[in-house]
């Protein structure tokens, strides 16, 4: 594979072997007697939340770091911009690799978010939190103290190590109909679909997007109709603030994610993160419950034929020093 | 077994086997590399919050329920006294055989349990926060409506149940040194010991308290050195106030758990309650706090031989309506 060019199932399993090699775990898949009698089918939860640094992120940027040492072991360093759980999952992979490794971060980034990301070890640079400055800072930094960028999304190594997710669900449970997944830059629908639509090309892949995504009339037209410069959409899921898909991912998106998107309300997404703490005893973050929202009160609008439903919980890193997201008006 | 004899480890092997009929989940056990960092050992988190109902509380419910009704088919229904977790068990136990439920909670019980009760089917009666008011109405129900009142845990069908964590932990680690148990009547802490100590003598079994419990000086004795009436402790668990242990409970502690105690502070509970989500992504109750504080902040005074320690996560039902237990001054 080259750094243009979506990554092969090949390079995905090859991922696997990479992150196994070096011990990253394999995540349990739980079930919820309340979930299934509530949306009347089987469902999956792949719960990323216990992957290490807290989010599926860490299996990205792993192997992204693996792979580039791998191919050039004289690197001096990483450098990535990130809302929170790459910049946590780089300085992670960047620490086992034993090189240094900076994170820039727009101004107002939680402080769980920050204190994890120094927690490994990486240095933090702040920028203005617009998507231009992010990737201006890390150019600069880039090119000053000679790092390597690893992006949070649009890279196929990082799509690679996302990808492992499907390798190890669809051996946890043989007999998936669909996956839904939350969607940001689409590393990790890319990664997942492009694995999961090559073992077996009827599983559907479900994307679940903030309001304002403008996500399934992309999808529809195949066409990037963003506006451009990238905005950052007016939700407190920090993890999904990107309007905008990478440009690698979007056309894996295209030819392999379905046109129906699951658009979930601030307010939705917030109720089903309740639900995962209160019910299911899961610490997950506002990106998780995406998905979960998107089973738990949007399942009508999804095929009947659909019996066996894997729901990606992307990650548990949510702060919990201030008030919790449903504690209206203190926080 | 009599019903006021200790069960013996057939027992709880035969509730084992009538939990498994009605399809009671066995309960993960996970691991965590921090926590086996911070330590030093291997540690292991019996998950007993993904437990049906969100607490152990259901094994010993359901164990006594369907003993009763296989000796007894004409029961007319069931009544307890609970804080609020075995309470919310019995209501689910006994919708299980389709019969009526009376739970006695005390005055203060937080919402989200008593809503938990009713949730399953039982009906609601309030008494005085006072242990005496508790069994009292308790008593007065059962006579009016001809009633079997199960205990909290102060009984062999309870403490079988309860003992079936210990059935399940042990096929899944296979050398555990120690188990870590809270306590606040005993039944947990006996139904484990019983198992456990009758397949491995040399397993060490550890009581986890709050301050103010007594039970170490109770256990050296092996008197009941507590006050009567019995009191209640001053601490934010709900589900560990009640200062003595039961009459049936304490003399099976004596005989089996390790007199070493470990007395865990208000503020070494919340501690650990936080650390178990913020990085063990776990909703958990502020009793399995107590465990999970004795070994993350007290490790130091186990014996450096106990290598694998079992921590038993006894339950998740912790209020999320109200402010987390941390944030201080405003609950």
């Amino acid at each position: 594979m080259t750094t243009e060019e979506a990554p092969s199932a090949l390079d995905i399993r090859a991922a696997e072997e990479r992150l196994r090699s070096i011990s990253l775990p394999i995540t349990p898949v739980m079930t919820s007697s309340i979930l299934n009698a509530s949306t009347g089918r089987n469902i999956y939860l792949k719960c990323e939340n216990f992957q290490r640094t807290g989010s599926f992120k860490s299996r990205g940027a792993v192997n992204a770091v693996l792979t580039s040492i791998q191919r050039d072991p004289n690197i001096k360093g990483f450098v990535t911009h990130s809302s929170g759980n790459h910049g946590q999952a780089l300085s992670y992979a960047a620490s086992i690799v034993k090189r240094p490794c900076v994170v820039v971060v727009p101004r107002g980034t939680p402080k769980n978010k920050t204190d994890a990301i120094e927690h490994y070890g990486a240095e933090l640079v702040v920028c203005d939190p617009t998507p231009t400055s992010r990737t201006e800072t890390c150019l600069k930094i880039s090119e000053e103290r000679d790092f390597m960028i690893i992006p949070p999304f649009d890279h196929p190594y990082v799509i690679a190590g996302q990808g492992t997710i499907a390798v190890e669900f669809l051996e946890q449970i043989k007999n998936l109909d669909a996956i839904l997944v939350p969607v940001s830059g689409g590393g990790l629908i890319s990664g997942i679909s492009l694995y999961a639509k090559h073992i077996n090309p009827k599983i559907r892949v479900f994307a679940c997007v903030p309001e304002g995504k403008m996500l399934q009339e992309c999808l529809r037209e195949e066409k990037r109709l963003w506006p451009n410069p990238p905005k950052f959409l007016q939700t407190k899921c920090e993890a999904c603030r990107l309007q905008q898909c990478g440009t690698i991912t979007f056309p894996i998106m295209c030819s392999l994610v379905e046109k129906q998107v699951f658009t979930i309300s601030e307010e939705t997404m917030i109720k089903a993160t309740r639900f995962a703490f209160e019910r299911l005893k899961l610490v997950i973050e506002l990106a998780a419950g995406l998905s979960l929202g998107a089973i738990l009160y949007h399942s009508d609008q999804l095929d009947s034929s659909i019996r066996n439903v894997g729901v990606v919980l992307c990650g548990g890193n949510i702060d919990l020093s201030v008030s919790l997201p449903w504690h209206d008006g203190d926080n």
